[in-house]
């Protein structure tokens, strides 16, 4: 059994991963912390784990980490893996970190998009995208995953192909998607995201600013083999979890139907058991998603503007974080990629 | 006094006209007609109107309409008015449609759009569109209003400041519009729209082929002086009332930074009462709209893509429906546009 | 015109008190304070205003208050209207009170529930309990009012018919009441509160210990002319407005059924324009309320237990806070009860 | 491995059986029933199922059901098991039925709160009331299993140990229920649960009248060994799935504490293994148990009142429904009566 521990276990992908973990036919759960409930079993923070769950949280100290796991999840806020990872690859553990700390290459834009110095560059080349569908073997060779962002994971299941098949115009992408509130983290409970002011709400933040711009642009860049910039735009909506991703770009090859997009989807995932891409016609609601590591994709050609509409459906949480995060350690331990992730989510 | 009658008051547009006409100061209710609730006061399709108005549902009659109303509003499905129109046009009546019918000038648009053949091609000429932002001067002077669409009026508010002012490219207009639930119409509960399918869940529908699209489409060619095709993407998001629409374009004009944009639309917007523009940095939701006839519209300049990023919100059963129909009423009957209808929405 | 000013106008019950006193037709705004948003406009604290009320919010002063109203409305957090009613009372002003602070007519009750001395005893016996339904006549003539808490508008009206007419063991009332989280006012943003925890959820809280209890017993102690105590849960459910109360009382009276009980509660209504009787077999839902000052009740005697259940339906923001405050006002100043007030919630 | 099918897999009840039993070790699901979607893959029926699940709904059929499994499900409407279980039965089948046509043990009341006459009345002896808790060692021995209502699980689960030690008045109870829109059936979308107007709102519903009335009332009657009748008020939040259980009962032993009642809680449950007693002061949420057969239940003595307020939260499709069904056929089967069922719920 792989002893696995859960860095910062009473947030939202803390949670999940807990959760996910706690059900996992091959790793034992053998440390969690948490700084705002330390000392306190993991069912103060989650009620819903009593009866099945029983770890006490401790304070976060590397020794213990080092001593107790052979693999951590890193679930605490940005700015706090950079300064504690190496420590813990020299002390032999794996490293999936679902923080922004290690996705950006570049460690400028890093600072540029965070306004925070990168503390630890020296190991920007050596983390991996955690992104399996298109980082399959470097993920399962790596120490150090960069978890992908909620959005990001949206946005580039239902791009890559087009843009690997050189279908679109790279310039033309527009990305509008619809996010649940629990992305926003469960400590962060401003006004912005109080229920009276949420529900029954619909709103667009940060319009071609949100960090996960730069993330996006990164991933899809490399897969156009081109520099890209895109329009991303984050919306709200009144669910706790779930992210639609809707995203346009400009047809640029000759031949194209729906039927056609399908089957180049197909064959572009034939090897990922967690993509579904549904029939033409047939577009993905969230609901599908939720408490699953699927992300399902649906999709149109619209002859009359020659453009190429694409929608995904993860749930943020799983497929966008802690899921996926379970993914990649499967595939770092040399486990079966879908081990303790392959069931649907709940109906209804 | 005008005498206005509701025809089709227990749907959502039609209780709406009655709970917004109910407290007009220049109008007097004289004729409500539904043909489920025939026989029935009001109060039994509204309980949120028992105390308040007492008025009794008839089944609609032509002849009745034209002796109790000076102007009726018809709230009907599509289909109904082009049969009626004539008749009570004839009977001295003046009308605003809150359906389909006469919004589309070309009558094989609407016949393949609707697939229906249009059967009032006569009346098409003299229907004015009833967006007051737009064609206030004509509304004043019309016999027939064609209502618009609600996600049309959230896109064109969005938009025609853009269009009319030649900064963006026309064919490079995107719309993705995200709707409550209201806009399905309140006998249309399958299963699409049954709460444990819809709450907890966001998807898209009718890509590309949703029936608002030539409605938008012919409206913005009028203001960009030439024909141009839209993409237009609906999502349904589980909230009652509202439409939010984010309308993305590349811009073509030399300079532009979002401060001038928004003066832009201040300007365009400025003896229109119920479009209000934020400041630079602030976008809508549609919380703020909810029951009231405003359009809340910000707006976003990205120089990392020169794409210019506009966000409406409306409440698709006022400014999307009744409200805007009680706005026209207010023109076609020499009232001030705003008698009865300026108030802000609820707060939460 | 009556000047009336609103001291905490960011706040829910605050902004809702702008919103219906600034469509009332006998009285100016002239006055509001919000000490978190001094120095903006209304607007800024709430962005439905935008378009139709512009008024800056000033930081509160007593001197300020005097000079510029004739009557104030305190929406602040209890402890604080305690300290400045005599003040402005002596200022020549007239209060209508939302906060806690002069309802318990006992102030070692207030020390008990709220863990706060009370500061101004000598005001409690000229207070009126701001419950017209009740007090109409006190009401017209009080310089001061405490205005009722929203459980327990909800609360009184549901169960006064039944102890008034002596047709219930005063001892065996229990309140089951399920609320929209606007209730816990607008700054209260703590985790409970936090859209993703409370969104697809419904929990009960302060069983047997809620702050309205003894406020409620108060009320019906007077009622039923002996002292009795409640058994009071209030609920927590994902809505934002609106509250629903389920009374539950033994029937001791001999006679009794739906429809005689619908009766008793009609005539102990015929003068309260905002309570609405539901016929024998209808319940009322809190979206017949929403937005506006009514109260739905409807009921049921079950001959299988002998007990009466008695279902009350408010928007907590307005019958239950704002709606009512302006409703004491209109008996204060001698306008009409209704004026301002008389218009229906919205439709869906 | 136990062969098992699923009649009527397109409902809720019958999807949620198929989620689960679909990740059970110990079962293979061979047999799947769809009237409505009958040769279509259970992915139309649930598109979250795919990717996962892979088998073609049939009509149903006696002899198929018959000939490939050792077990069902039967997840249809009233009235359909009775006429089929003896068939089954005969057919050398195991049945865990989760209508409410083997729940009630006289026929009689059966006819007279379902408006049909039992045509199985032989088989009323036979059937165990499907609720392990109390059941547990005639529910191994059973061939034929009613599954409990969903309200019914709630109410009796919090109530069961009060009446089993005799503390509290028989005659007492109230029982006021709050569940999600989910228990009205995924094909009864009539406008009560549409969504504009279910969300942002809460109404009761049949009170004294709801269904599942008579079958609380059997079981609890057995526990207190003595005929009673209980008050029970359903309502419907906006919420999809959960029950919140709030019951009232008068206390008539000597001495009692809430720390003594979970105390006597814990003991009645302590071989319950989803039956989770929390913590004097702490009160269950639904959103705890969402998607996992796990009941949870607080509890508060009140001697101001001297009576007792229990909670119980359930998730009306699982620990109500298909969690609680499973449990049975682990029970039956003589399978660990966790198996596959061990899960927490979704973290938020």
């Amino acid at each position: 059994m792989l002893r696995v521990g859960v860095i910062g276990a009473s947030g939202y992908g803390g949670g999940e991963l807990v959760r996910v973990l706690s059900g996992h036919p091959f790793v034992k759960l053998s440390y969690l912390t948490s700084e705002t409930n330390k000392g306190k079993d993991i069912g103060y923070s989650w009620p819903n784990m009593r009866g099945v769950v029983k770890l006490e949280c401790e304070s976060y100290k590397a020794e213990a980490a080092i001593k107790k796991c052979d693999l951590v999840f890193m679930a605490r806020d940005k700015g706090w893996a950079m300064n504690e990872a190496a420590r813990l690859l020299n002390g032999g553990l794996k490293i999936v970190d679902l923080s922004a700390d290690f996705r950006l290459r570049d460690p400028l834009v890093y600072e540029e998009w965070y306004n925070l110095a990168h503390t630890a560059t020296e190991l920007l080349n050596e983390a991996v995208f955690g992104l399996p569908e298109l980082y399959h073997d470097q993920i399962a060779d790596a120490r150090l995953i960069a978890n992908p962002g909620c959005y990001v994971t949206g946005a580039i299941l239902a791009l890559a192909p087009l843009l690997k098949n050189e279908i679109i115009n790279p310039g033309s992408i527009i990305v509008d998607a619809k996010s649940g509130v629990s992305g926003a983290g469960r400590s962060s409970y401003k006004r912005d995201y109080h229920f009276p002011e949420l529900n029954e709400n619909v709103k667009a933040y940060n319009i071609g600013a949100h960090r996960h711009t730069p993330e996006i642009e990164q991933e899809l860049s490399a897969l156009a083999d081109q520099d890209l910039n895109i329009s991303f735009t984050p919306h709200l909506i009144p669910i706790t979890r779930g992210i639609l991703t809707t995203a346009y770009a400009d047809v640029t090859a000759q031949v194209v139907s729906t039927e056609s997009l399908t089957e180049i989807y197909r064959e572009f995932y034939k090897t990922s058991p967690f993509v579904v891409i549904l029939d033409p016609g047939e577009y993905p609601a969230t609901k599908s998603t939720v408490g699953s590591n699927f992300c399902q994709i649906g999709m149109k050609f619209d002859p009359r503007t020659d453009r190429v509409v694409v929608v995904s459906a993860i749930d943020n949480l799983m497929k966008g974080a802690a899921g996926q995060a379970v993914q990649n350690m499967n595939l770092m331990a040399g486990f079966d990629e879908t081990a303790g992730l392959m069931y649907p989510g709940v109906c209804a």
